[in-house]
């Protein structure tokens, strides 16, 4: 089996935004169905992982896009495994347009949990997920800490909804950055675009939790924004930077 | 060309709900699919009526599912032209599981509308529409007029978002699905299923619209909702039915 998958989508007009472009959440399915695909064939998929009573868990991920597709434009991505840790595995993107020119990569680091004890699984004992680690470049800075937003913000109030939950029951990773983006003013997304979005998953969201959401401009076009629980601490950070 | 086209889906875990079950918009995303593409290759997709200066817009939709599809699952979609008529055609669908069981139908009404005057179009006047109709049974009720939940209800309010507007800037057909299942607690999720959802799209909804939601149950396990605008006019409305 080749160390680098590669997937191809074609984007559909039901899943652009009112720009025509696929938006960041978008990307963001397109990136868990490469990354569950290349996984799978590799014999660390979601349903390998279940007999293992493990289930992978989104740690960090940070995107950025050069440029965002339109209607029914072709969008290649490939997907490899940079690094395997004890605790951590990062999986790098590099996605193309359909004429083959770059338009983006993507980081992201990953836990494994036990399903029963909910602590994170040691991923070296995980089999031979090492194997398939390749040094294929991805230039661009690794998802790090994110300054709080919530200190010295109003929050908008928000609960946890049907729609929101994933198969584990949890907030679903892509909401997280919908409700992100939801913060913004339509003028925004009519003046520039997102050139890099960066989100750290701290703890989990459940049905029903009333959450605040908090945005701070950190920098000329530069966002931090937190999903703060009831207690005010943080389950959810993002940084976005517009261009 | 065939006059009934058919279209292949493998479930995805980051699609489904927290039950492991295929969402209802993600059915109806689905569906939009193999409308567009079974438009698209008999020349009336979504490109062909932008030359045209017009429009495909969903008046409304009924499904009924009579199981959902969990991980991994294949769906094989059938779809057809049922009827052509000058404001409105009739497309139907058949969702069949990977050994070919049925597992519901939907049966939806399309207008055109022409882009600059927000008039609808002819369709009888569009090529050759009429040709694909064919007779397959499509065994389930027409969607058709839904009592009104807003008399007698409090709304819930919400306002819409970036993330809610389609490609014409409009909310989003699957969105209003969405947001009408958040209505339900999620405890109705845990104990029933939806046997029936029937969405009549009434008017544009628009960027930044204070709407409110409306939920109302007619019958023991059967419900009606509406998406009112800031005057109380219903822009959507849906009647719901649990099993």
């Amino acid at each position: 089996m080749e160390k680098i998958g590669t997937f191809d989508f074609v984007t559909e007009s039901y899943l652009l935004d009112f720009r025509g472009r696929v938006t960041v959440p978008m990307i963001g399915n397109y990136l868990l169905h490469c990354a569950g695909e290349h996984a799978r064939q590799r014999g660390f998929g979601f349903n390998d992982m279940t007999q293992r009573s493990c289930a992978w868990v989104l740690s960090r991920i940070a995107i950025e896009m050069t440029e965002y597709p339109g209607m029914s434009e072709t969008i290649s991505i490939r997907t490899w495994v940079e690094e395997v840790g004890r605790l951590f595995t990062v999986r790098c993107f590099a996605l193309y347009a359909g004429d083959g020119r770059n338009i983006g990569y993507a980081r992201s680091i990953w836990a494994a949990i036990d399903m029963e004890t909910r602590k994170p699984s040691d991923l070296t004992a995980l089999g031979n997920l090492q194997e398939y680690i390749t040094d294929e470049p991805c230039p661009i800075g690794k998802p790090g800490k994110i300054v709080p937003a919530e200190s010295g913000t109003d929050g908008v109030p928000y609960r946890v909804k049907y729609s929101d939950l994933d198969v584990n029951g949890h907030f679903n990773s892509m909401k997280y950055i919908e409700h992100t983006l939801d913060l913004f003013d339509l003028a925004m997304f009519e003046e520039k675009e997102i050139a890099r979005i960066e989100i750290n998953y701290i703890a989990e969201g459940r049905y029903g939790m009333p959450l605040s959401l908090h945005k701070k401009e950190i920098a000329p076009g530069r966002f931090v924004t937190s999903v703060c629980d009831e207690e005010g601490k943080a389950i959810c950070r993002s940084a976005v930077s517009w261009r």
